[in-house]
């Protein structure tokens, strides 16, 4: 039987080794970085949001594996389904105030998908839309892929891959048959990989403890940055919003938290404790502050180009011209969440074509 | 609703914390180690065998737990269960050198129960048994435990605790209304317990890839210690049988290497390849030796009047005198899987009766 | 050539170290800390003061340690030493609100040391005295004394020990013919050891930015606690004072942090920034807010009795009864970096009496 | 007083902090890796010879660093130095099969030279040369540069930097007035270098016990690969001599390991122990063989186009365009050692030139 490395163990390393092993591959998750590790800025899932809102547009392709991961998600949040505690499903709000001009894929896929009256406009919106959709426990949910990685017979070695050649020649487990690349930012700087399309969207978030927030919201409350609101099933609620290219700073900024806190409180009013909501007075950035658990950011692998999953082959070192598959499966930018599932499939059958050649 | 905070991510850990979790608390985890993490010789529960087969004797209050246990995981072993493939169900056969004078418990429990016919006697036993159990695959078995904490809206913090008060006072989580300690071997130098009762039982290992091997036999095919082989759903096989008290020694010692080889081989001849049994002629050491994956020791908890599964209350520092339960469940020595569910059970019972005072 | 294993890895495990490599044997570290580690509160050295100022009173034992810390310290401070920026030659001036009864032994050991004048006191202390002494850069000291190891041939091994008799069959390194015990407040919770008299006394800090503060100072100017302000080389000042017995939480602790930042600016008002001193109102907290680099706490590792510095013999486990010294020297309180070199030595001077035998 | 940030803490980094920190300037040494830390194929620096014996040649820049280098450490070894024993004063003995053209520039710079007498050829070289030179003890040599770091005031901070932007923005320490880039091999995947011309010079080792060796020897016993013996101060003996480009592999090879031990027995009898040189036998790989301490490898930071040392300007990332100078000193292949203090003083030049523009 087939052994794959899988060079990666973020959400999109950990999918992609669940889909190989329910094909029937041996695998070997090989990461610097797991689940319930110290956060830290090389591993970005541990920093998303995470809810489910697709943001393909006109991308067919990402279109595709945003609703086929859809499927697969919305399942799993059923309620009664074992995995429902990973989830909460909630609606999604997001108000616009750019003319919209082109139509919404989600109208046609999204659960109750609707715009909004113009009663329901905040923050100066001139339109907006309403859906169902999912939003993700992030620090449970790896933590589960991960444990359903080993319970299929998946392996996990910890190292800090230099060049693939490392794993291709054998230095972390036997020598494998394939290697699937899913190593985010890391993409950029993986010897043998070295994409220089790979660049940084750095997001910084706060997380408050809200549990009557029941449903997500983003907008524009502030010149220059969006606002997102989005409450996870533990009671824990994510802010957030910035969106900045190429910007590698690793820990959180004091002007953004701030930029953060005042949108937040601008969008969503409603974060505020029920005795200020009850008060009758505009709740302020003070009235959240003492809910703040704690600050984070993280780097949104980003792509030019998008997303890479594609698949070729690679030599393997001293081993008299020997060729194996190579599958990558990096770049998703915020988008690795939502394109999890649909991603792991496409590479799997990557993967499966290259083993028939 | 209360939250109660398990101290340790072992066997018996994941699953108090799963039992107290359907019980209908909160739950918080907190351990230094985890399942996915590299071996180490301070989380027993990755070197077990492991399979079920009480050795509780006379002792009635082990018997019950072992029964209540092997009650759930028989269930769960059943063919078309989605656990089944955490488990293989085997037959399990002693061989026992000395007279037999008790009654065996296990006469009327365990299925298919009978004793051996004397032509099925081996390596100079006078007597053995034959019943159907289970073995556990346990890195599938202890993730999945861990994952089912998550599913089912579990934390967990990773933490070296010096001493529970840490954890009393809100170090790791907020502050828990109950503690359950299930620190293994580790609760002797656990700050708050330090059970002197604790001792090691160390147990060394040989792990061989041997897919052919469909039962669990145990006997004494040396002088001085005991062979076993333990088949795990995957094909791999665990050798082993020593049972050395108070030796903290944390790696595999290379004389015992050889003792355990010899002692499978003469117990086991069937762990040769096909072409070695085929061949006629008497298997060797030397016929196993490559098929060999890995060599393990561990720290059985072992504990002078053994397994403490008690209640008591335990002061909150800094909170004004206030008191709040603590049960303890470890000391399980060799016997940790097959009596986790009942020891786990039996502590949601006591933690009711304290939260009930 | 004799092995040494020396447990521990702080400021006297790492001094004992370096005194035993300078006696002629071999050493070999072994620790689960080491400096240049992120900090931890199991690694109290990193969150010391520190200052040489000793408490020994009527201790003479302690007192002999400090004095024969001071002489040493000051050499290595010496203007135009190779280790002179490792430290800061500062005075120390002590305010006292209670009757001084018995002679300070401070008096006729430490530089320039004299009782202050009735104009110089503050806070409404009644006496007080005035010293030169030294400041440890501990952030500096501790690598530095670690390389000092390393460059006379010491060897260094990561691990976690759950028992000595791990160190001492040979887990870490060949079969050391001593063992020396420096495992501070684990000392406590070390196999083979399990000290029941060691206790945590905790202290949590502040450290500030504050280049311009060239002189210690300790009094008290809040009842309950006492607070001190202790400039290092770097620029940095540490604020402190607290000194909790048995209080075992590792982080920092907000009423306290308050109470350090109210006692300090009310003790040492030269805290404000030069433009709040310059414009002649009362510096308050909110003026060396903006100073706050971090805070820590750390857990002296106290000892009903005093330090343990002693020797004895043990068995090396599987060796025949064979039986090797062991010198224990931990449970320096609050006085490991003053008597670390005194103490040091006397272990040294143990370990060949050890042996001798 | 301007702030260096020296990204490398390898024998290049080192040796450039102290320089800089002897040039006045303030320095933080910002790593992933430091000596004292367990070896890690990350960091070369543990895993070389190392000795002098310049590879220059015809290139002069490269001839001149490594003379600047000499002066320092030939002074530096000097008997009664106070850094004496970190370095071995040793002849170095090479043997050359091919017939040499060119003037070897080492003739007039290194102390005895002088071509071999014809008996003195080994292995069926035709030429030979001797001369004096220094071998360092290279775990000792890297924890005495931190040391010296650190004693004058140096700071130091773990990261693993994903990309220059981060130090220049102020993430590990304050913003940086310039940057020094020592990152070795790691200058290929570092963020904002990316340094195509970089590639790895695999270098595997054999490290013995055999105090008795007094010289270094260099020489092709085999086909293929060169052979050189490199004796420490400490007794030990480095083995090498494999020079593989392009290979990645982190760890020992098996086969490599075995061409080692063949090479060196051949070209150095010697290695044998007294008893078998005694016996008047052939000495043979199994003679050393029980001599082995450990196997290591070495990515040798190769560099098409030779050493990078150079400087530029450099954007810090929001923060209105400001330019920082950069310095390069990376890319010695197999002479970070013999250059290091050369390479170190030109930079520091560089350096000055930068802040003058
Ligand atoms: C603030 C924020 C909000 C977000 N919100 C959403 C959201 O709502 N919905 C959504 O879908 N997405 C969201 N995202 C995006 C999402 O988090 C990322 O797309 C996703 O986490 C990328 O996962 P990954 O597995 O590719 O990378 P990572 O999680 O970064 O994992 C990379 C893995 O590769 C390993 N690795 C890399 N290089 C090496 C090497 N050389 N050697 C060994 N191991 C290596 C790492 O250790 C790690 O295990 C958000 C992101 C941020 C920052
Ligand atoms: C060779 C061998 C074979 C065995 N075979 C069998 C068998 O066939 N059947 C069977 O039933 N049993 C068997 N056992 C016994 C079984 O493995 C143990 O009884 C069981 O693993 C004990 O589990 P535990 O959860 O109590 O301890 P552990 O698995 O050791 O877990 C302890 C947990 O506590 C945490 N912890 C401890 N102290 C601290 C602290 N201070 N701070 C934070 N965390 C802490 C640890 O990190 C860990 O998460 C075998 C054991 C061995 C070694
Ligand atoms: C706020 C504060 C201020 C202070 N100010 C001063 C001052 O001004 N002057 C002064 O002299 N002192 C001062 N101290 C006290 C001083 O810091 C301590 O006395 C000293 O650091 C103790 O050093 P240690 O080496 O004994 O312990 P530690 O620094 O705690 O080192 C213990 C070592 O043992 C290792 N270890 C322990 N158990 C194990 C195990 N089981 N396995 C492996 N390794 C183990 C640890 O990893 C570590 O390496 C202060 C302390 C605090 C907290
Ligand atoms: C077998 C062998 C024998 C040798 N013999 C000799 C000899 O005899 N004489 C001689 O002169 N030379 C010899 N060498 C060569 C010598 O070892 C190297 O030239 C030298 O060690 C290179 O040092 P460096 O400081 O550039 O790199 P390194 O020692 O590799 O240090 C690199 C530093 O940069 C840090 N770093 C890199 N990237 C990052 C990042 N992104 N973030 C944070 N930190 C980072 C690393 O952590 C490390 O601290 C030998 C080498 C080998 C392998």
């Amino acid at each position: 039987m087939f052994t794959v490395a899988v060079l990666g163990a973020g959400v999109v390393g950990l999918t992609t080794a669940l889909k190989i092993l329910e094909a029937g591959y041996n695998v070997v998750v090989i990461a610097q970085l797991f689940p319930g590790d110290a956060r830290d800025i090389r591993y970005t899932s541990n920093f998303a949001g995470a809810n489910h809102s697709s943001m393909a547009g006109d991308d067919k392709r990402q279109f595709k594996l945003d609703m086929d991961t859809f499927d697969v998600v919305w399942k799993m949040s059923e309620p009664g389904s074992p995995t429902e505690h990973l989830f909460m499903r909630t609606p999604i709000i997001h108000y616009y105030h750019d003319p919209v001009t082109k139509p919404d894929p989600l109208a046609d896929t999204m659960p109750e998908y609707r715009k909004l009256y113009s009663e329901e406009l905040r923050v100066g919106a001139t339109s907006g839309t309403y859906f169902m959709s999912v939003t993700f426990d992030v620090w449970r949910y790896l933590p589960w892929l991960y444990s359903q990685v080993l319970v299929r017979g998946g392996r996990a070695v910890r190292a800090q891959v230099q060049h693939i050649n490392q794993v291709l020649e054998g230095a972390f487990c036997e020598k494998p048959d394939a290697l699937a690349v899913c190593a985010g930012i890391g993409a950029r700087t993986l010897g043998g990989v070295e994409d220089e399309n790979v660049f940084p969207i750095r997001g910084q978030t706060i997380l408050i403890r809200a549990p009557w927030i029941k449903q997500c919201m983003g907008g524009k409350a502030q010149p220059g940055i969006s606002t997102y609101v989005i409450p996870r099933p533990s009671g824990d609620v994510i802010l957030g919003g910035t969106w900045f290219h190429d910007d590698w700073y690793p820990k959180p900024k004091e002007d953004i938290h701030e930029m953060i806190l005042e949108g937040a409180i601008k969008l969503v009013p409603e974060l505020a404790p029920a005795e200020v909501r009850g008060s009758g007075r505009t709740p302020t950035v003070e009235d959240i502050r003492p809910l703040i658990i704690e600050a984070g950011c993280g780097l949104r692998p980003g792509r030019k180009g998008g997303l890479r999953l594609e698949k070729d082959t690679v030599e393997v070192p001293n081993c008299k011209g020997k060729q194996v598959p190579i599958v990558y499966n990096y770049g998703h930018g915020g988008q690795g969440y939502q394109s999890s599932w649909g991603s792991a499939m496409e590479a799997v059958m990557l993967l499966k074509e290259g083993f028939e050649v």
